[in-house]
């Protein structure tokens, strides 16, 4: 964590956007859906002949490949000084069912792009640089999500995540097996310093009509399953005062999950995205729902707070209509943020480059929130259309991707420092 | 319509609550569950045998029996003057797939009881006396509900309720002609006066510590498909001010339906039963909300102020939102309010007879509502254990059932005239 240096950084030397995005089309061509997304699930065969892809173009482009006992692909690039720890960049290429070109492909390409870059400028670099593709952030297939970069940051154990299997019964270790890409156990080296570009997936951007989104951390998650529980009766005979309507309940609940994110703005967030009515008859009173909620906010004081505030509404509802509300948390990720010296590192390379840029956070989980828990790490965002993604329509702009990358590149030699 | 008479009445006369309690539990018999229910769907074979007992009970009281075109069963016993008008009492003794021993099956029998303690005290009546059974009011196997009683009102054509399928494809005049009980075509008859006993299915006379309600009449209702079209985005890059959350919008409008009913109380209902959320995903904003709304009033000009409202605040949410919301009506029943004359009969009897009373509307509908449409008409309810009916724990007292029976007994002899 202490190994960081910066480095002044040549301005000059800039990535081949086209290449970026030719490579961009070529891989989503692995496992192509007809309405123009991926479905490139985590352990299967296209993910498979998308990994050997992406090793066959680093390769081509000099690195040295090892791949780890969870299948992370980490493509090396020699530093002058290949003892000090890499400076390390990617994201992943496994795809949800329904996804597009961009989430998580950006990411590891970008570093690709990085490197031919360094390449057709003949820049060396004091630490070596790693472009690595982590297994299964999706999660789609095979849960916990992020699998590849929880492994390596130890948020859980190899064992745990070999022993996962998918609806079929296939656990991780034999998918990886079959897919050639179970490589060997070892201790975690250190790493420089982590980047990863993505693809906002989120509206704020093009809100603003922003380039370069300056990620400051990634939101803190609590999820629960809420149970309201009333009295089911007849519409028509049952007057209103003698009622126990766990739908009503239920509502104002999701008035006050909207209330408790506002109240905390700008970065709190509050969503009930799932709900299920019983009996769910028109002309009958709902006596039971069940609801999940979602509480986000970037400060695990403020996140805490949103959790009292929850479960103090959740009290009085029950206690003002006379029902049983039951309050279970099942999903906890603490508050993440960067590491303020890349973050800037982020910013001054958007600045220096001309791009306009703008302090964004992430709502949602990336490789990254794993790989700041070990190292220090900053991502960099670039705008989606219309804040679409996990969608086969999802899109980004080839000028945005390729803006994200030069940044990315700045960052990165920032750290790595450049041979003069 | 005018050719309703009062009569002075004997209130000696008594009914035998054990008898028809007996008879209610023998008739519970047929299509008995396991949890103390009865499944007895409208024109089964189970059906044909309740429908069969019923018949050899009224001609063991000496009725004679008519069956019309869709299977409503007349069992009448004869007046002084047969050329009236029959007084009329009845319902339905079709269930619910896990219906109760009391919904409709009650109105039936305590006509029965009627009946037999009239022969039991010698009585003769001017006009003669109906019993009656309507087909197919669940509506659980075959829509329209309340078919026998809409047919027998010109609510609809029995041609259309005879083609109507269950789903097994099996028409209405099939299951008819399959149980022996598709009777001859032929004119409507003048109706003297219709009286329903029935439980009540709500909470009301059990909350006030009533043992007759004098029921007003019925709630108009009007019902609705609403969709809620937002934009589905992910929970956790997607800040507050940039959602359109359709669960939300639908949140809001399941409170705002309950707001329009209690500012009409006390007779004004407002239920949201039923709704489904799109995707319906934890981590994903809903982009689509469906959801019913059920509205109902005791006044024609209240539920259609109840309408406007709310079309006004779905416009409201969908401004202020920005999304969309579409409104479709799909099912409308005007109110329809009883008789004063025939409920005040109810209300003296009861009176009369020492029984707590008060005032009640009914929520739901009944075959006496379309009855209402031709015949001067009123109920007498009897509270269920905990409001609760529809449902194979719905239970009732029997010393509550042979009042309401009682009542009954009075109201039709202050119809039909004792013949001194």
């Amino acid at each position: 964590m202490n190994t960081l240096t910066s480095f002044p950084v040549a301005t000059e030397t800039k990535v081949n956007g086209a290449r970026l995005w030719q490579s961009l089309m070529d891989l989503a061509r692995i496992g192509a859906t007809p309405k123009g997304g991926v479905c490139r699930l985590a352990l299967t065969a296209l993910d498979g002949q998308g990994r050997d892809l992406f090793v066959q173009w680093a390769r081509e482009a000099g690195c040295t490949i090892r791949v780890d006992a969870i299948g992370n692909i980490f493509a090396r690039r020699s530093g002058r000084d290949d003892s000090r720890p890499p400076i390390m960049t990617g994201s992943h290429i496994d795809t949800q069912p329904t996804g597009g070109k961009f989430d998580g492909n950006y990411g590891v390409l970008a570093g690709l792009e990085v490197v031919r870059s360094l390449n057709d400028s003949g820049v060396q670099t004091e630490a070596p640089i790693e472009v690595v593709v982590w297994t299964n952030e999706e999660g789609s297939r095979f849960v916990p999500v992020m699998m590849g970069s929880g492994v390596f940051a130890g948020a859980f154990t190899l064992e745990h995540a070999l022993a996962q299997r998918d609806a079929q019964g296939i656990s991780v270790g034999e998918a990886l097996t079959a897919i050639g890409y179970a490589g060997p156990r070892g201790a975690t080296p250190a790493v420089g310093a982590y980047f990863e570009a993505h693809i906002e997936q989120g509206p704020v951007l093009e809100a603003h009509d922003r380039v370069i989104g300056v990620v400051q951390g990634a939101l803190g998650q609590r999820w629960y399953d809420v149970a309201v529980q009333g009295m089911e009766a007849h519409a028509g005979p049952t007057p209103m005062a003698l009622r126990r309507d766990a739908l009503l309940a239920a509502s104002e609940l999701v008035g006050e999950v909207n209330r408790m994110a506002l109240e905390r703005a700008p970065h709190a967030r509050g969503t009930v995205g799932a709900m299920e009515v019983f009996p769910n008859s028109r002309n009958v009173i709902p006596g039971k729902v069940g609801m999940s909620v979602d509480l986000r906010a970037g400060d695990d004081t403020v996140l805490l707070d949103m959790d009292a505030d929850l479960r103090r509404t959740c009290a009085r509802i029950a206690r003002e209509r006379g029902l049983v509300i039951d309050v279970q948390q099942v999903v906890y990720f603490p508050p993440q943020p960067f590491t303020p010296d890349l973050v800037e590192g982020i910013r001054s390379g958007a600045e220096k480059l001309g791009y306009s840029a703008m302090d964004v956070v992430s709502g949602a989980g990336h490789d990254a929130v794993y790989l700041a828990r070990l190292a220090p790490t900053a991502m960099v965002f670039v705008p989606c259309e219309n804040g679409i993604s996990h969608n086969e329509i999802e899109d980004a702009q080839p000028e945005h991707l390729e803006a994200g990358c030069n940044v990315l590149l700045q960052a990165m030699l920032r750290c790595a420092g450049v041979v003069a």
